[in-house]
């Protein structure tokens, strides 16, 4: 499963055989069942996590016990908790595996050292980063902006493997709409 | 005007004096009239731009026309199209002050060199980004997790110098409710 890790990073990131190398030996593969945790809030998230297969979610309780979907990741897509993983404060929210999924991890320790060996690790773990808060702020504006079916064309065009792929009431709760609202648009 | 940057600053990093005035040196203060605008889409924006007094937003607009607030930053906020600055593409983005504004701000090219130049500031930068970050995460889980009237509770404790000083249309806009609702709410 590591191939699939390679594959993705040799496109972002000029690495050398041996830092590839570097990173395959330091990383840790992990199967998960369908429906597995892999976080639960209250927990300190440590891990870099990127998905070789499979789907996983990150989603959170609101007071009245509703659980929200903030993201959704399939393969070659990372999933984590920014928040938690950078001030090791206990997390808010939870991931689980919406089927089975094969997940390539580095803890933090492990992950420092490595972006500080290798220096185009470190850039496109910027770049990523960058790229996920700018993700954020499309997002925070098709939120704001646009109307419920111009949500979910958008979501179904922009993430179809996504789409295929998890229940219908997480797609809703992840465009902030009521599971009706969707039943109805999908009609 | 610099001595409200310096003293927000000064709180946020530890930096000598001759670092403060390194800062000061290289940056440019500029006021703003109310309604002046800062960014227009179409442009490449390349300022590290931080408030000392007044209020700006960041908006922009729909296929439809509409413009949507996307943010709102006040004294001793700073206001910035991260993607367009990272990527110096074209800004989907509009920036306008909303009040009287000062504004203290250095080029990209600068502040490259300043946070080269002085390792407390790149951390401090580097926090500032991920605070943004992970302030667009709880915004985004706000937005589809919450009840109109929750919003704008929240808006309302969470940001009181900034509800008190904008039109109300910008606020409804913010929260992605309509004009109507909000007005319903505040009834």
């Amino acid at each position: 499963m590591f191939a699939v890790f390679e594959q993705y990073i040799r496109q972002q990131a000029d690495l050398t055989d041996a830092e590839v190398e570097l990173l395959r030996a330091r990383s840790v593969v992990r199967k998960l069942r369908k429906w597995q945790s892999l976080l639960h809030e209250g927990e300190i998230w440590r891990l870099n996590c990127f998905i070789a297969s499979g789907c996983c979610r990150l989603y959170r309780f609101s007071d009245d016990g509703t659980d929200h979907t903030l993201r959704f990741a399939v393969e070659n897509w990372w999933i984590t908790d920014h928040e938690s993983y950078r001030t090791a404060t206990p997390s808010v929210y939870n991931i689980e595996a919406l089927a089975g999924t094969t997940i390539i991890t580095w803890t933090k320790e492990v992950w420092e050292e490595l972006i500080e060996a290798v220096p185009a690790l470190k850039t496109f773990y910027e770049q990523l980063q960058a790229r996920s808060y700018e993700a954020s702020q499309r997002r925070i504006f098709s939120l704001i902006s646009s109307p419920a079916e111009a949500k979910y064309r958008e979501f179904q065009q922009t993430y179809p493997l996504v789409f295929n792929r998890v229940p219908l009431h997480m797609v809703a709760s992840y465009l902030g709409m009521s599971r009706e609202t969707l039943s109805r648009l999908r009609r």
